[in-house]
């Protein structure tokens, strides 16, 4: 555990004034995210309004050998945020402005502490739209570092396609700008690919230049109940394997459905169920339709239920959204515990039963949901932190999920990331290549100060 | 200049026989590509048809600080393959095995010496394909290693989003696999994505993972003749504006015609010409041709002229792929010097414009041509390689084009790579962030012996 030297806490003081902060309650909320991760406090707190700021601040940590970890929205699912040797959370929620859109180039430039919701509502009056939708209400600066995704990544892709360009604040405080405004380049090292998904340990983004994408002409959404989770599943596969280009394809269980309408006041049959939403012109998504319909058919899913005006479209997927709201809200003083995998979709079924076969012996109460166009999917477990017993029995599950993801030729988490949260399977998963991810993380942030204890085993 | 040191050459030799070779005809073969750069031969080279063997090359390479640079089908167009310091040229043609492919997954695992066109033909009966496409025939290691794109870029992507998985040999020998088959993930730092692009400095590629697609149901290809580039160049910006999901779209000015009439025995109308594609199920097929048509008709392009049958549909695509041989042919002992810039589409016209007034005073023969779905242009010259009168006004035009690109918000190469032919570019583009790509060089290639003189500088 790093201690504050008194002369950092006076110099962040003395510069930052009341946006440095080491009162308890703040401290406390900066070192954890949305899951069940125990917080664990930084020294104190700067609320960062430039990158120049938080330039000055890596400086002036580095030079004392501290901790430096990057705060957005605090959504963290994998224990990203921990200050698991103390230090100081950069706070970047101010840095909220938009700064440039080009609807001639479909792109924009915006600081790291907007959020997803913000950017796609300042977007809307232009005609143009941001996809990747995490459940939560995230940031785009820490969506960037956890290469994040959600329910339109099976057609618009994830942050590792969308992001064009960053800027970052290296450990010595240098900052940087990756990649381009150019939809393609050959020239150098794909910086901007490494920073994408480095959770805060190789540097602090500080600005994002993404990819947009026109409103589609036509959007219909529709809802499909299959008499069981293989029919369910059987049908996402076969809309993948033929190509349809479906913008989002997302299952549900039962579980799920039951809290989804408890916490969202809807009323949606309770059982195994896909959500389909297509867009493009009218006849592309009136083919899109009938293929996916003949699909689903043959694999004995029912009639498809419309969402036919916009708000019903947005209802339904705001209730998906907050599933994991939904699904913790059920059981008083829970936390939720997602865990998510992903495979080749060959080998999705395969995956699925043997998770719901470890649920079926698991005695906190968990759901699976997931974005399965990606081969990709969530197990939330509403968990009592407080309860030993319930921790080590969601671990044994979650540590026979990955393993077998993992087996399957699958990835540990398909969009949470690693935190502290997954750090064990990362070497089951690429083996010696984690060497060499440690020689990279050595040579970038030679002490150690860059979120510590993340993706990477503490040296 | 590294000398090869005895020890090594008989240690090579001893292990890999007639593998091994240090005949001067194969020598400089070897140290060259398709272009204008002079060949600078390696000391010598090795077939290897594993790769342990690559990894045993290299170890050897590695004990005696000998340069590894490696070869596939020598297309290179920027001087990738020019063994500045010598070295050993490790031939990766003969690892041409296709590994594996998934129909269910859409993917496959390929040796790097595997062409693009061998793998198309092998997947051709089974309903699919992979799109990229530069045109010259291309290793799918090579294409990885300068993270090539091609003609269907604009809907599909480039090596970038296409590669999935690598093989690499790293500089000390040792063998790591990157990145899965999962369709996404989070889990660690995006090593695939670094090594794609990195042109053979950090290692050496020897097997790739590839997304692959199901070859459309319907296909459709089109020219469209326009009165003026910028009227061709506006309806492209317009397509790309307006998210209309073409598969192809590429720009040909009249002298490339010209070019291309003579060596492939096509009779095109010799103006600046658009040549579409379309892919998709009929109706979206049908649904993006009218829109297109459309925007053409706006701009003031003639009637389509359609390549309705495969067959016509290919010997279009083949001539455009033999451009560059075509307009090399147009002159005698002439060389191709063939430069790509890529910039915003907002940009592409004002680029343009300018490149066409610095070719307008250029005594060397020059066509423009493009991917100006994704804001890609190439020209080549084709330049009398022992003038040098020629090479240096040829180096000025470049210089100004590609300095114009970057102030456009481009990049130097959208395509092509660094190689030795812009690394005067790379800090103009990218900044200071060239500097972290030099210290993640170091760290990685501590000796510096793989591909030195190539994209950074020789420190």
């Amino acid at each position: 555990m790093t201690i504050m030297p008194e002369a950092l806490t006076q110099a962040l003081s003395a510069r930052f004034g009341d946006r440095f902060s080491r009162t308890e309650a703040l401290r406390a909320q900066h070192g954890q995210g949305e899951s069940y991760h125990p917080s664990a406090p930084p020294d104190a707190v700067v609320f960062a309004e430039t990158t120049e700021e938080v330039s000055e601040i890596v400086r002036l940590c580095a030079a004392e050998r501290v901790p430096v970890i990057a705060f957005g929205a605090g959504t963290s699912l994998e224990g990203h945020l921990s200050a698991v040797r103390g230090g100081v959370s950069v706070d970047l929620s101010r840095m909220n402005a938009i700064l440039r859109v080009s609807a001639e180039d479909l792109d924009c430039t915006v600081q790291a502490g907007v959020t997803r919701e913000q950017l796609n509502t300042w977007l809307r009056d232009q005609g143009l739209f941001f996809p990747i939708d995490p459940g939560a209400n995230a940031t785009l600066g820490g969506m960037a570092a956890t290469r994040a995704s959600g329910t339109n990544a099976v057609r618009y892709g994830t942050m590792r396609e969308n992001v064009l360009s960053l800027t970052v604040v290296l450990p010595d405080g240098r900052i940087i700008r990756t990649g381009g405004r150019a939809r393609k380049s050959s020239a150098g090292y794909d910086l901007t690919r490494l920073f994408v998904g480095s959770e805060g340990t190789l540097g602090i983004i500080t600005e994002v230049t993404l990819r947009l994408y026109g409103l589609p002409e036509t959007i219909s959404a529709a809802l499909c109940a299959f008499p069981s989770i293989d029919q369910a599943i059987g049908t996402a596969i076969a809309v993948v394997q033929l190509g349809i280009p479906v913008a989002r394809m997302e299952f549900m269980d039962p579980g799920l459905i039951a809290a989804v309408n408890a916490h969202s006041g809807l009323s949606l049959p309770t059982t195994d169920t896909l959500a389909f939403e297509f867009h493009g012109g009218p006849e592309s998504v009136r083919e899109q339709v009938a293929q996916v319909q003949a699909l689903a058919q043959d694999n004995g899913g029912h009639d498809f239920s419309w969402a036919s005006t916009p708000e019903e479209r947005n209802r339904l997927w705001k209730a998906r959204h907050n599933a994991f709201y939904a699904i913790v809200s059920r059981r008083q003083n829970a936390r939720g515990w997602s865990s998510d995998v992903c495979v080749p979709v060959s080998a999705l079924s395969e995956c699925i039963r043997h998770t719901r076969h470890l649920l079926a012996g698991c005695s906190v109460p968990a759901v699976i949901l997931g974005h399965v166009g990606d081969g990709n999917y969530h197990v939330v477990f509403a968990v009592d932190p407080h309860h030993q017993g319930e921790l080590d029995e969601v671990a044994a599950v979650n540590k026979q999920m990955v393993l077998k993801a993992i087996a399957l030729g699958g990835t540990c988490t398909g969009e949470h990331g690693i935190g502290t949260g997954k750090i064990a399977y990362l070497r089951a998963e690429h083996g010696d290549a984690v060497d060499l991810m440690a020689t990279i993380k050595q040579a970038i942030d030679p002490l150690g100060i860059m979120n510590p204890g993340k993706m990477l085993p503490l040296s």
